[in-house]
């Protein structure tokens, strides 16, 4: 949860140094600071803002990390444990998450096609249970549809799943319980089926085979998490880094009740899945809206170095009139070297010369 | 409207027979019911909303009736009688339903390319009403624009549409004067010229070039009617039934004001046309966000047996803390054989071992 | 902003004059006409709105207007005024409207591959400012991230940015410091580099290779503008005219809170590039679902003559009980021959017998 960042500005701070009086260029507008006394305060509410990122919290989303799984002969055994913490969504805002394992989003599942898979869940929630594995292939008792496939596990029951893992798929598990009160809470987990495979036609523009980094990115906007990028609110949220020429993986999930229209600045995306099945014929975007329920697979290729921001185009998703919040974070692009091969296959991305 | 509803589980219904008190897990999270007691009330709500389901509502849905026309020489006539009927949403639910026909969705009209086609309109509205045939070409002093193209027919006044079909098209006709009023109230019904091409893509994958059954499926979140499937909100839905191995095309439709990801559970989806018109590349897709407006046309497989979920994916839409309502409804595969070719080109969609 | 509106139409005005007692249908329904007294008033209303359009109103959109860079030796140099002025977003409805130039959305940036640009910037708003170029590849100091990339220019201050330009780009133009206050009050504009190709699939379906116009459509629906086309609500929006047989381009962009599907009556469309970047696979759309930040480029065909409807499918963000408004204007095609090449390609499409 702890970065380092490097901002690389050839500009000097220098608030309230120029600059004449509010309104001067027309005359209206004046007086209306949204609580503050003038505009040199409002930017000095945003420096701080932006200058706390990357902020320490408590409470470690599972995002990225991977949940060991136990052996028991030829199956995988992972254990969850659905239980209610203590949340701190951002600095200073503690609140009641709702998990698996003490993790939102819970930690990442990820096994390969033909393994045997169980799944433990222990429900200490105060209510009851159903495990729903969204996106993931399994044997219609095991599809935690309470009350048609199952009865919900109730508090302090222990539940069992099983199947056999076909792939790839990228999905998301999730109670199916009471989901309107449970998923918003913070109940969620990227379930990963193999790796996503990099499409032939990206390959033939000089993407390499296999990305550099595979990032989760879970979206949510509603319960005690709120407005959030893998459970955390800006500047609470964690940057990611790569070099110019390496690329990044994003399999984005929307657990929330709107779409978010997702934008990283810079490094120029493709989509290569849709609800984790590869595409043939990818598609090119900066600004990917992600519907509730649906998994986006994004290829990026770090181009230029910098601090690009990554974050919902939904204004107020991304700020107030304090400064930076909620849906932001970062991509840190160091310096690299992009493949001669996607220079010559994409002139247009060419470097950049400052 | 009444069903028979499989409901395969190996896990016995328990409800309130293990687990220990509420909040054990965690502390915290306790006296939080939404207005029950504890969980096992919680519990036994939401099990009677789902042993409702498929409920008995009156008034029936157009959907997936076709209206017959009548002959007149050459030409296809379909008369449509605009007027406010009493519509229950939901048992127990009765509210005054704008339609055509007295049909939430309408009738669903079907003609061929080349038919002449004849739309006479009886408008026993309490309002005037210009009918559009959205997606569908025609003149255009056939499109109803009110009071562009036309003026609005009257209450009780009749208007005529005539136009030679044009296909394949998947249209929707709904008024286009007070709109805002009418359509949410439940004025909307399928227009559909030609069937839909399965895209030779899928064909090659093993699809077959027919589908089992086509199905239209229209989305509402507005006016009298409200958060609603054809029409229905949960339990009053409608389910559908395949077998393993057939495949059921969806025509989705949204007439309401906001969009919504449909996710249907298992089996796999491929979007084979976008308003109307078919794609070459179709793209896969377990969950599908349907803007107002739009036609997507989606593919799918019965893969499993089972009682398969079919919902809304804005949690909101499709459960409440009483249980499952509104947007929600289920896809029934029962036994059958995946196609030989089918299992040989899309390996990771194999039988699932029980 | 003053159009001349062809209505064709073989449906007299008559309102009033036929039609029985609101509610003969059903017997529901009286007396709710929405603060009207009957169906009468309500259609006068309406006519009156439908009438008005295209009005003048005050304050001239940049949408289609290119801002005329003056050279600095290599350099394409454009200079943009932040400033708050009046704006009328409809007759008689006048607001605040924070531009750049004095325009919404701000003149239209067209620049070509290999162009030196420089953007000079002077902030004459009440609060500081930063340009933050969407979808145009900049080195990561010309971002205009605050507090990142660059502190903001106070109030009074100019700010300069420069780079080169790789293409082809379908960008905007917008603050990044309060860009959740400063963007929906009107601050956008078009960023342009090079002319975005036709697809050969297109091509070779007997489109032309270069189309007759391109349009620009930003959309809104907040702040001090509010739901809006280019800065107006209807009945102030603009016409656009083409014939048949000629094609027009859109380019789309949101920089609102919401997504907007947009739906144009009978011109068929094709989406041909996503963010900018051009697409090998085109898809149709007659209603193309815009999420904020996201740019789609349209292609469509003038098929039929006639005044067709373009809005929003969001009922209430296109009409109210008194009629139209807000996010509706409309494609005038004027009489022309379809290319026989398209005819031969797109049967579906030939011309519609009247
Ligand atoms: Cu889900
Ligand atoms: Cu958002
Ligand atoms: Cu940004
Ligand atoms: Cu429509
Ligand atoms: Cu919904
Ligand atoms: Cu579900
Ligand atoms: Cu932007
Ligand atoms: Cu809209
Ligand atoms: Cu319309």
């Amino acid at each position: 949860m702890v970065g380092q960042l490097v901002v690389s500005s050839t500009q000097e701070p220098s608030p309230g140094t120029t600059g004449g009086a509010a309104g001067e260029g027309d005359g209206s507008g004046e007086g209306d600071f949204h609580g503050f006394n003038d505009w040199s305060e409002m930017d000095a509410a945003m420096l701080a803002r932006g200058q706390a990122y990357p902020a320490v919290t408590s409470g470690q989303s599972g995002a990225n990390v991977f949940l060991e799984p136990e052996m028991d002969g030829e199956w995988k055994v992972f254990t969850l444990e659905a239980k209610v913490v203590e949340w701190e969504v951002e600095p200073g805002r503690l609140v009641e998450g709702w998990t698996y394992n003490g993790m939102i989003p819970a930690p990442t599942i990820k096994v390969s096609s033909g393994d045997k898979v169980r799944v433990i869940v222990i429900n200490n929630l105060p209510m009851s249970h159903s495990l729903h594995m969204h996106g993931i292939r399994v044997p219609n008792v095991m599809d935690g549809v309470d009350p048609y496939t199952e009865l919900p596990a109730t508090p302090g029951e222990t539940r069992v799943y099983e199947f056999t893992a076909q792939g790839p798929a990228v999905g998301i598990y999730h109670p199916h319980h009471g989901a309107d009160i449970q998923i918003p809470n913070g109940m969620f987990g990227a379930f990963l089926i193999d790796d996503m495979p990099v499409p032939q036609k990206l390959i033939d523009k000089g993407y390499p085979a296999t990305p550099t980094k595979t990032v989760n990115m879970v979206l949510n906007d509603a319960g005690t998490i709120g407005l959030s990028l893998n459970g955390k609110s800006f500047p609470g949220t964690e940057p990611y880094t790569i070099r110019v020429g390496e690329t990044m993986m994003v399999h984005y999930f929307n657990e929330g009740l709107m779409p978010h229209p997702m934008h990283l600045h810079q490094p120029m995306g493709w989509v290569i899945a849709k609800d984790g099945v590869p595409l043939d014929e990818p598609w090119p975007t900066d600004t990917i809206n992600v519907a509730p329920g649906e998994r986006y697979t994004v290829l990026y290729m770090g181009m230029e170095p910098g601090v690009w921001a990554w974050h919902c185009h939904i204004l107020t998703h991304a700020e107030t009139p304090e400064g930076l919040r909620y849906m932001v974070t970062a991509v840190i692009v160091e310096r690299g070297t992009l493949p001669e091969e996607f220079i010559a296959n994409n002139p247009q991305f060419a470097p950049v010369e400052d």
